[in-house]
Order: structure tokens, then C-alpha cells, then sequence
């Protein structure tokens, strides 16, 4: 937790840093908003028990109750996060849980064209670059370019989505496999082919859009095709100028399983020394605001799969030593007798909002005592207070790491500490 | 959201201070862990639906399943917090939720007799005043000399919990109501008579306590009350030194439904002009591990209801303004053909870590974009960007409070700003 709660805080601190105003919406949607939304991961949406009243279900991504969030409250604008836990009745892997946290950054409303989607894909790579797990890389396309792909390749309209959940498996199965698939669903060999031979382009954004706008290009002409890659043309000179662009693969096999994408989608995929699915992963998706509500609201987001990144960060084993506690100072009494001066002592340490924690202990246990605050707690601090000094009115303030100790008056004590914690903060 | 994020950070503040490690435990429990543990409420918990696999229910609380993680991971001794979301099918009201954030802190293990206690009061004690909401009353009892009590009147053992659970309606019901209730449930008129001579008994825990040990008092001699008057006299010496005595009322008719409790027990009530339930409450359960591992692990804690703090602090409309975004800086391009030079800007920001948006509007727009830059997102900072200023190497940079604009080069604009920000915040 201590090491998620670093890594919340980048996230965070680059959500906000883009203007973001964060959101809580509940654990339980209706049934009725998740139906229909994830194409054939459906199966894995988890389901409340009919106890009376509604029928509800465990939120399977943040997207969708976004969606339902803007729609109820009838905004049709808005720029949120939301980092929280989402549920799927998957079966567990390595960095994948049937519980876990996703990172999500939207933007909803009538912006310029490619603008946000700009941002948002400037966001993922801000995010993965500042979360510093190592090399990665970017699949990007573009739902209308893929659906034009299809339109070229002879599909039927009403094939196109559950076409590209086939074409989505590509980065798990051989064409091969896909190619089976797709024949099952009903497609032509020739069409299959066709398609195989399309899939297969990825490149350098700048260079393979201009293959495939160049005049003897197979998607001269189909119009879906050609209105997506002006969008990407616009999209690719924002994102020059922001750059990030050099971060992206355009890929046209990328088709992303979720049924509501409708025009720029991308993926980020880890590309170290761990094999690792997805660890980012967005678009846009202008129609499903107005499944809710009636009300268009275009939106495009990304979600940061930090799970994921957590797996990465472990199997490196890269992370800095995080402290658990954030303890800065012991009050260590000599003796079983000396407990109200202790508890006497830590609470002037609290109401200096100073964190403490305190104990009494046998005088032959002093020493392990202070090996462990030093060892295993990392307390910077310990007050040793012992009757003889105390006698005197004093009692020994130790400096464990520099191993000093200094012998300070009872009173003002917590004064002297605040003091002393404040000096060595400043010289580090 | 944003008030949401500065409260917790006070309470994750206090909480650290004490030396709490967070930890985090899945929102399913398994449904059998739950059974059993919160008496009459049992019925408010949510089950997921049979879906294949092992049947799971939602939490409840926080301090069931903290129980279960140190059972099944074995621990003896841990002092942890937890700010997580739980859930109950109740019927919601102000400040009552279906859904609801607590936030636990919770000592378990083997200590000196009293001092976890003492430390949990304090801390509860210590949220409250931090979240400086107004006058709060902390009631504070003892499980084993409400069984005392029930046993001196007569009450069979068997019948402790459920009676206890009558009792604990005393601060909704009239005794009238709760005397029924026990003789309902099988007491004679003359036992219930004498428990209600007895659960009146309040006040400064000093002065009941010596009241409760003198020799004339019914508890003398009936060992489980003498037990728990000895402790209480420790605990309450400890709560004068650490300074947190006089929040206390010493309140013989708290009783706390739970059934999992087995010493101290505290409930404090909001005491202002807003009418609200429990705000936070706790006590000491030992046998709470010992029911999923056999192994005893000793263990005392407390819950903050966040949502009827939340609740009373909008009543009192007394919070101060919270900003929803973090932004620095506002890259604002006068006519549409900006958009990369504007982007180019508020990258070069970014990556100096500036919270920053963007935009190109019409020339005709920006004085309205300027007003609601400053009104409505409190943004400090906008940064204007003119084409006739562009082609003299400058732009406009507008310190919103104070109205003042300058002209700087483009060339090492992010730096200057960055040195203009820290400056302002320095000066405040």
C-alpha cells in the first residue's frame, strides 16, 4: 500500500496537472446501464444476489459509468478522473484480478476536432513516462479506418463489430487462427485474405499514413476510411507539437474488444523485459453519453491498467525502499513504571501533529528495541526516558541514523523535537 | 470530491501519526466470514449473485475483514488503518448510505493492559477535533460490566447478546419502549425493573467510577464488573495524561449491537445543532481472530463515519471554498489557427510539472474565456497568445489576480513562469 499510495500520486499529480476534477460514482450500476457495452466480455460482469429492488451489477470499467454519470446529471461537458476498483469475473493471471484499480481520464463535450483525443494520448504517455517501468509502445487506429477496412474488404455492415473482436486477438493468436474465425462468422476465404493482407501495416504514424493516402492506396475512395485518416493527419501534427508522437505505432490490426468505441483507439503494451498485456488502453466513444440519455455527448478517455504496473514494478524490483509508517519519533520508556510519562510525552509529540509512537519495555530490552525502530521501522527519533533522568528533569534524545544522543530538559521537550526534526529535514 | 480528498488527507494525517500501516482487503468477503458477526444487522448485508464459484457477500465493515487477513495471513500483531468503501442494504437517510466510506484504525496484538485502548480513544478524540465539526459527546462503556450488570439483574447468560441489543436502542427508544422489548424476549418485570435502575447510570467517567467501586454499589463483589471497573480505573489514567478524559461520558446504557466486542466500547454522537446519528465508534474484540484461525490475536479499533461528518459539515455550509482543479495556467490562443503553438506551450508547461489547460477561441470570446478563467476555475494564470505579438517573438502572460499582464519572449516562457508561480506562492 505504501508503494501504491506513491504511485497514486504521480497518477494523480499528472491527472490534475491537465485540469481534471475528480469523481466517485457507486460500486453497483444497474444491470440494465452494463448490458450491451462490452461486446463478449459481457460474461464477465459480476452480479448482486436478488435481494429486492433493483437488479444491480459490479461496474466492469470506468468508462461506462461515466457515461451514465454525465447522462443522469445531464452535463455534456466535463474533464474528470477517477481512480477506483472495477470487476470481472476473469480468471487471474499475473497482474490481472478479478478486483482491481483503473486510472481513467476523460474528456466529454464539443471540443476541436482531435484536440482532446491529442490529450488524452499526451496523457498516457506523460503517465507511463513519469511512471518510469521502462520501455513501452503505443498501438494506435481508428475505429471508422478499420470499419472502412471491412466496408473495402466485402464484410457486411452488421459483421463489423464482431469482425474486430476477431481482428482484436491478433496480438494473442496467428493470422492463422483469426483467419479460422473469421470464416466462421461467416466471411469468404477471398474477403478473409483480403483483410489479412490489410492488418498486417504498422509503422511510424507520419510514414504509413502517407501510404496509405497515397493514390494508389486500397482506401482511396471509401469514404469512412478517408474522413479517419484526415482526423489522424490533424491528430498526428497536435501530437508532433506535443510530443508524443514518437511514442505511437500506427497498427491497423488494433481493434479493441469494446463495442462503443467510434473513432481513435489506442493501446499501450509493454515492450521490457516482462511479458505483459495491456497496460493503457482508450478512445473515443461518441455515442454512449446518448445511449443513456438520448443526448449526444462526444467523449474520449484513457484508462491506465495500474495493476499492471504494479506486476512490472515488482517483477523489476526497481521501486525505492517505502517506508510503511510514517513514525518520526519513538518514546521508548526504561521500565513498566514510566507508562503515563510516556503516553504524558507522546501526546505533546501529536499535538504537534509530530508522528509518534510509544512504549515501555524492561531495561534489558532496550536494545533490541532500538535496533528494530532503527532496522525494521525506519524511526528517525527515539526519546529514551528513564527514571535517573528523569530525576533530573531531563530524558535522551536519539538521532538514529547519525547514532547521537542528547540529553534534553522534560520541559519544552516536544518544542526541542519539532525543532530538531525540522533542522534535519532542511539539511537533506 | 475535492472536500472529499482534504478531509481524508486530515484523517490519513492522524492516522500516520500514530503510526498505521495502510492496507487494503478485496470488497467480497467470502459469505460465511460474515455470518454471524453482526447480530441483527445480518440481514443488511449484500450477497453477489451464484454465478459458479464460492458465494461471496460485500463487506459490511471494515473490521471483519481485517480480522480475517490477519487469520489468514497469520499475523499476531499489527496496527493498520483502512479508508475503504462498505455496504449495507439499508434504507438510506442523511448521512446513511447503502454504499459509504469508514475509516478504521485498528491495534491488534499482545500489550500492555489499556494502552491500545487508551490510544484508540485518543485517536478518535483526535479526528474529531481535527475536523473541527463542533461538540461531540463520546460515550464509553465496557462489554464485560454490561454483563456484570445483566448477570446481577438476573438475566440468564445465554441471553447477554440479544438483551444487549435491546439496550443499545436506548438512545432512540424510551426505557418504556426497551422494557418491553427485554420482557418480550423472555426477562421478568422485576429483572428488567432493576436493569433499568441501572443502565440510567451516566456521567464524568471519574466520578461514575467511583460511584460504580464504592462499597455500596451492586456491582461489588460480581467478579466480571470488578474486572472491568479495575481496567476502566487504568484506562481512565491513562486518558488524563494523554488529555482526552473530558470528551468521555461514562454511559452504562451503551451497549453496541455488534456481537463481536468483548471490552471497551465507545460511540461518540455529534452534540451540535444538526441531528446525526453515530459519528464514530469502536471497542475492544479479542475473539474476533480466534473465530477464523483459532489463534487468539487480541485487538481494539475504531471506525469514523466520514459520510456524517460529511453530512454535518454541509449542513453547517462551514467548509471553506475547495478548488476542483489544480490548475496553474491557462494557454489561451486568440483565433483558431494557434492550435499549435498553444499546444507547443502547455507542453513545454507540462513538462516543468505546471497544471495547465488550453484553448484557441475566437477573438471575440476571449474576454468571456478570461472572466471564466478567473470566476469560475479560479485558474491564477493565463497566458495569452496573439499572432501580431507571436510575430514579435512575445506573448502575454496575465496574473489573473491581480489584473496585471506582461509581455515575455516566447523563447523561455515555461521557465519564467515557473519562476512567476513560485514567487507568488511565496509571497502568500
Amino acid at each position: 500500500m505504501a508503494i501504491r499510495e506513491k504511485v497514486f500520486g504521480i497518477v494523480t499529480g499528472v491527472f490534475k496537472r491537465h485540469g481534471g476534477v475528480a469523481i466517485d460514482t457507486p460500486v453497483f450500476e444497474l444491470k440494465e446501464t452494463l448490458t450491451g457495452k462490452y461486446g463478449e466480455d459481457s460474461k464477465l460482469i459480476y452480479d448482486l444476489a436478488d435481494q429486492g429492488g433493483e437488479l444491480s451489477s459490479l461496474r466492469y470499467d470506468l468508462t461506462v459509468p461515466f457515461a451514465r454519470y454525465l447522462a443522469t446529471k445531464k452535463l455534456t461537458s466535463m474533464r474528470r478522473y477517477h481512480i477506483a476498483k472495477v470487476y470481472r469475473r476473469d480468471n487471474p493471471a499475473r497482474g490481472r484480478f478479478r478486483e482491481f484499480y483503473q486510472c481513467d481520464f476523460d474528456i466529454a463535450g464539443q471540443y476541436e476536432l482531435m484536440v482532446p483525443d491529442f490529450e488524452i494520448l499526451k496523457i498516457a504517455t506523460e503517465l507511463l513516462d513519469k511512471l518510469n517501468i521502462g520501455s513501452y509502445e503505443v498501438k494506435l487506429n481508428h475505429r471508422r479506418l478499420l470499419d472502412g477496412m471491412l466496408e473495402i474488404c466485402g464484410v457486411p455492415a452488421e459483421k463489423f463489430r464482431t469482425i474486430c473482436s476477431s481482428i482484436d486477438k491478433l496480438d494473442k493468436l496467428p493470422w492463422e487462427d483469426v483467419k479460422k474465425e473469421v470464416q466462421d462468422k461467416g466471411l469468404s476465404e477471398e474477403a478473409a485474405d483480403k483483410i489479412g493482407t490489410l492488418v498486417v501495416k504498422r509503422g511510424k504514424p507520419l510514414e504509413l499514413l502517407e501510404e496509405l493516402m497515397r493514390d494508389d492506396s486500397p482506401f482511396r475512395g471509401n469514404a469512412a476510411s478517408e474522413q479517419a485518416l484526415s482526423e489522424m493527419k490533424q491528430l498526428f501534427s497536435y501530437m508532433e507539437v506535443g510530443k508524443c508522437l514518437d511514442r505511437y505505432v500506427f497498427d491497423l490490426s488494433l481493434a479493441r474488444g469494446l463495442d462503443y468505441y467510434t473513432g481513435v483507439i489506442f493501446e499501450a503494451v509493454f515492450t521490457g523485459t516482462v511479458k505483459m498485456g495491456s497496460i493503457a488502453a482508450g478512445g473515443r466513444y461518441d455515442d454512449l453519453v446518448g445511449m443513456f440519455s438520448g443526448l449526444q455527448v462526444p467523449a474520449v478517455g484513457m484508462s491506465l491498467g495500474i495493476e499492471r504496473v504494479f506486476a512490472i514494478m515488482e517483477e523489476q524490483s526497481s521501486q525505492v525502499a517505502v517506508r510503511k509508517t510514517q513514525t518520526d519519533v519513538l518514546v521508548l520508556g526504561i521500565g513498566k513504571s514510566l507508562w503515563n510519562v510516556v503516553i504524558a510525552i507522546a501526546n505533546e509529540l501529536w499535538e504537534l501533529e509530530i508522528g509518534t509512537e510509544f512504549k515501555c519495555v524492561a531495561p534489558g530490552k532496550i536494545k533490541k528495541n532500538l535496533s528494530d525502530a532503527s532496522d525494521k521501522d525506519c524511526i528517525p527519533w527515539v526519546v529514551l526516558v528513564g527514571q535517573d533522568e528523569l530525576d533530573q528533569g531531563v530524558v535522551k534524545l536519539r538521532n538514529m541514523s547519525e547514532k547521537i544522543e542528547e540529553e534534553i530538559s522534560r520541559d519544552g521537550l516536544a518544542a526541542i523535537i519539532q525543532t530538531r526534526i525540522a533542522s534535519a529535514a532542511c539539511a537533506t
